[in-house]
């Protein structure tokens, strides 16, 4: 069954998607809307869009969802969405990380797809629950690790793993941000009232916020798997009561190295995700800020400039491309390539079928390497440094 | 009556759109679809896809239409789709230039909006005869002169309006390809088939397929008006019917002078659409390739980097952003935008409302912009690059 | 006889050199010398710096000369020099335009070399006239347009001369700056005086300035000879009495076509000279102010990145490098490279032989190829952007 | 007493300056050359170019040298330059790191200045040894840390010491090349073989020849004292004895953070110093292969680009700036100001005065800094990765 990004609704018509969270005044939940529309492959009907019954409502109303398929909480939807004859097949969670694991536990017992937000959950015990019972639902669990979605991870993440680089000797990611230089939680901001909060957030801040996008995707593409890091969080804004900053020193199972710096604290840096992978035979270089270049840089060869759409691009990268080189695609592409792909499961699923092996969204396993690294730099920073093996 | 981008499905509920062109094969007809989508605003509910009857049908079946309202012709379907109660309310046109007129006219005298692909027509008479059509239907139209809608183009447009460059002296505007290199058409590739065809694409070949959406930018950011120019058009590959090469000198009214160059024949660039405009106090630089970023240099300061929902960036901008800064918008954000704006305005005119200042999107007038300019290239490299007044 | 950059005084010790203007306050002075004393085949052991006797003196003990050898006019210099037993080989002019035939007639009937500041002469009279004198002198001229002395420019003359690039169908060359957007001259400032002044300057102000050392760079990379030129020249800034923008377009001997433009009006812009060049099998593109890098874009490959010093760099950049790769070399190496190959060619004719092939430095062709250019456009844009042949 | 790069020979004449090692085929020899000639400051007058005494009397024919004054050893050249009249007033070495310390030895002692390369010395105790001898004689101890010499490194000190950008949190520094990513050493190359030899480099391979580059940059910058460290040093290339990838983390006094990456096996980077530092009120970012460009990130406002001779750049830069802005200075010309500076110290010390503050040329205490990093990143790395104070 084959994939690609910019293929439009198949046979059996769109598939009935819910959303938890994402009412007004969020962000990310406009962003799985998007992406989730972009390739028309889904239909947002239901929704629990806020824990406030007013705000729900009004932001309901607003998306044009039918009044009675607007919830007041995702167990009342998942209960009810569950018995409806057309009631949805998918729901997205893109709540604050502490309400992820009760309310996909509710969508995945009833046998509803979920496609949840990162991190995984708010604490590790979830992170368990919640992975035992995707083991044993048979709904899809897709965690929107979006990054991944980008046409040039997927081509240098195919190059590596055609060997074009040789064996990898080092890993260096970075995803330095500065829109927490000053105390802006203190502002009552949504967005940076609940990511500095330990409750909602977890024991991480910016190495679960943004540590993790740039681990998970170092892993994506390198096909590496980490064995110890050494970790420093460090807080640099006064009051604030997670970490603002992550420095880790990683070893690789086979031996690799790398370093990793993530941070919200750097001015003038936006989303400066950047990933560079060097082999014994050459290297890969990519940014998020200009996702349709990937360098590839062969030892005692010129530099090459690999174009999303363009020569040297392969079949990796073409199943999620969706307009010609030169035409740059960005942040919500790469986002509706993870919703593509989840479709394309999920219609293999309603056919009783697995998904073909170029499907690559990350899911319950990258979510829990991704709790784990969370809680390995927490427990190495606190242990002065000390080498965590994961 | 406020926009913005990313604002979702408002009352009244999405816009059922039909589209003629844009079957299996075709590239920019699924462009349209993915800008149609992503705001949710439209609901592509009919089609005439192809002139081939058998690839009409696959490709609507492919898209979910129902069967009944997948035409055999524009024709056809602007006949029946006037009479229904649910009828489309708009059309978008993404055929081969020659039929943009023949089509428009069938939809535009029935009152049903139409979004059209640029260049307006293939000859200046059509052109004329499809702008007295636009003035006396009352339905809108609109040009998918989509460069427009990037939101540095809008932050742009604004600074210079807002006098920020002084009085504007030089506008230097480029669009350089490479894709036509070699003769490409005689492989039967589609695209280059009919955009190298006099019959289909009319008198210009580079200067209508992309130096008009460098030159409509130009004019669009900088708010001047040709006055006159030089042209020097070229066909560099041997065989090959129209120009793929386009040199241009602008006097502009008031004492602005300008280059454009444009090209199909350029080795290593894709679409380097670029635009450059100074003015006495500062000037502005900017890269399709690159949009989120905007250079802004004011005289006798450091340079500085304005970035789309960044820093200096203002409202213009701010309307057609959807996402924060650092996360990549690209193409098809910036061609929804297009569609963004048309459901805006059409939305006001359902309400027998006008639609705001804020909506900028390009119609009528630009497109016979477009045409004036085509043709006075055209007319000019014959008289050996006499200046031709406009 | 090989050469390389970098190579230190040879057998015969330092060539004796003199120098005519280049005192205190001058800019382009300094440059000569620095670039004369880099590679250490060069001592300063005379001068008539200044037509002001006492800074004539002041900037020779400044230099350290001997003050029997720091002269009050060049015709006095050129006298005495050339009688004296150790008296200079060589002299640097380094005056505005109207003094170098002047200057130069009095050293090159002596049999001393000159090594000359661009352009040529202020009149075509004159560039005819010192050609003449050039001819039938046994001293060899060297003019500096020093930009050719880049490594990366050399290796882009020689990929096109092997071929590399098929056919050249464009050059795309320009020269911006913002030097002169307000009306520096008024302030008396001693370089926007002179430049802006028809009588030291000569007909050609920012085309005399700038767009020659564009349009010798187009040639002495591409290979290619001007047939025609059409031109618009402009004096935006009021009360300016020569151009400060230049618009050009181009044909070529074979067909190749191009554009030109120097500016010193475009704010942001420093010494912005760039290169494109274009061919059927492939492009090559290169900036000044980014000198160690050449992109070379084969048709249908990924974009390759070649590098001063780097794999892909060959013999003929490899002569003119002095350091490894990602060590910067910048604009003194590339003048040095003149001053280099000129010391090289004096030494081969104190052996009374010729210099190598290799050898690249401009002379009197090259400074009459930029009277002409200067000539044609100035005599274009008056008539309209009449085609000018050269 | 003024300084100002470009300023060439003054009251006194050239210094006589002589050079121990530097001999055909090294490679820093014929920098340091270059770098002393560029402003007209020093004469080279004596060296013991080689150990090897052929190619040492061949290599001072080469440069000119007088036959009498090319020395067989460092001590003969030091013993009786000592007591000609116009002996040598200050020697470069530029021998391997193991040498230092014995030729240094006999000039210091002797009242002759010397202008070392880096890393100080191959062992702690030589370095204290050398710390002693320059602390008691009159002479003067240049270290080579070329980079302080670049103009817009010299701009991100003066800005971050004048407070621009609060104080400093976050010092990023990382320095990778690609020439040792196979066992270069084990084909003879001259530059690989000692460099990886611990008898002749030290303890530290990469950690030394550039890890060290990149702290001493970090700190000249910044202003910060490094308070304790953990390192990782690995060496991938199999039969290598010394390390060539150095992964370290930071704690600077007063609680910033940093890391610090350099590599010589990171296919595709040249050299590629990179220092990115950020504070409380914004940030700077600046990079080797690209000098003449500095970033300046105020928090809050769009980034502004600093160049060289621009707009934005204070006296620290103009004071080591010699060509106006675009036109770029690199390597050499950085290399050089160490040397402007040395002379304009060598010429205060002639007349029994201080240099001036603006007078910032590595010296002794630089080097034994150096070599307290890279001895605390070997025995860090040894107990796998402990923090070790400095």
């Amino acid at each position: 069954m084959a994939i690609e990004a910019g293929q439009e609704t198949q046979g059996g018509g769109r598939i009935r998607l819910g959303m938890v969270g994402g009412g007004e005044g969020a962000f990310i939940g406009g962003v799985h809307r998007m992406a989730a529309r972009l390739d028309g492959q889904f239909e947002l009907v239901a929704g629990a869009l806020s824990s406030d019954p007013e705000r729900a409502k009004a932001s309901a109303a607003a998306l044009g969802l039918a009044p009675d398929r607007s919830y007041g909480s995702f167990a009342e939807m998942a209960k009810r969405e569950a018995r409806l004859k057309d009631g949805i097949e998918a729901v997205a969670i893109v709540t604050p990380n502490h309400m992820h694991y009760p309310a996909a536990r509710e969508f995945l017992k009833r046998g509803i797809h979920v496609i949840c937000d990162k991190p995984l959950t708010s604490t590790m015990a979830d992170a368990k629950k919640l992975a035992g019972l995707a083991q044993t639902s048979g709904a899809l669990f897709v965690l929107t690790h979006n990054y991944t979605g980008y046409p040039m991870i997927r081509q240098a993440r195919e190059m590596i793993a055609a060997g074009e680089l040789g064996t990898i000797r080092l890993v260096q990611a970075e995803y330095p941000q500065d829109w927490l230089t000053e105390r802006l939680e203190a502002s009552g901001q949504k967005q940076a009232d609940w990511r500095t909060d330990p409750q909602r957030s977890g024991a991480g801040g910016c190495v679960g916020d943004i540590g993790t996008h740039a681990y998970n995707l170092a892993c994506f593409v390198s096909g590496l798997e980490l064995e110890e890091l050494s970790a420093e969080l460090t807080t640099f804004v006064e009051g604030r009561r997670l970490d603002d900053n992550v420095q880790v020193m990683m070893r690789f199972r086979g031996g690799a190295r790398g370093m990793l710096w993530a941070s919200q604290v750097a001015p003038g840096n936006e989303n400066g995700l950047r990933l560079r992978i060097y082999g014994e035979k050459g290297g890969l270089e990519w940014e998020q800020e200009q996702p349709n270049h990937l360098w590839f840089t062969p030892f005692g060869e010129p530099k090459r400039l690999i174009t999303r759409g363009g020569a040297g691009a392969g079949a990796a990268a073409g199943r999620v491309t969706r307009v010609p080189a030169g035409h740059p695609e960005g942040y919500l592409e790469g986002f509706a390539t993870i919703y593509q792909e989840a479709a394309h499961a999920i219609r293999a699923a309603r056919a009783g079928k697995p998904s073909g092996p170029e499907v690559l969204y990350p899911g319950i396993s990258e979510g829990l390497a991704g709790m784990a690294f969370i809680d390995a730099c927490v427990r190495s920073s606190r242990a002065n440094g000390r080498w965590i093996a994961l």
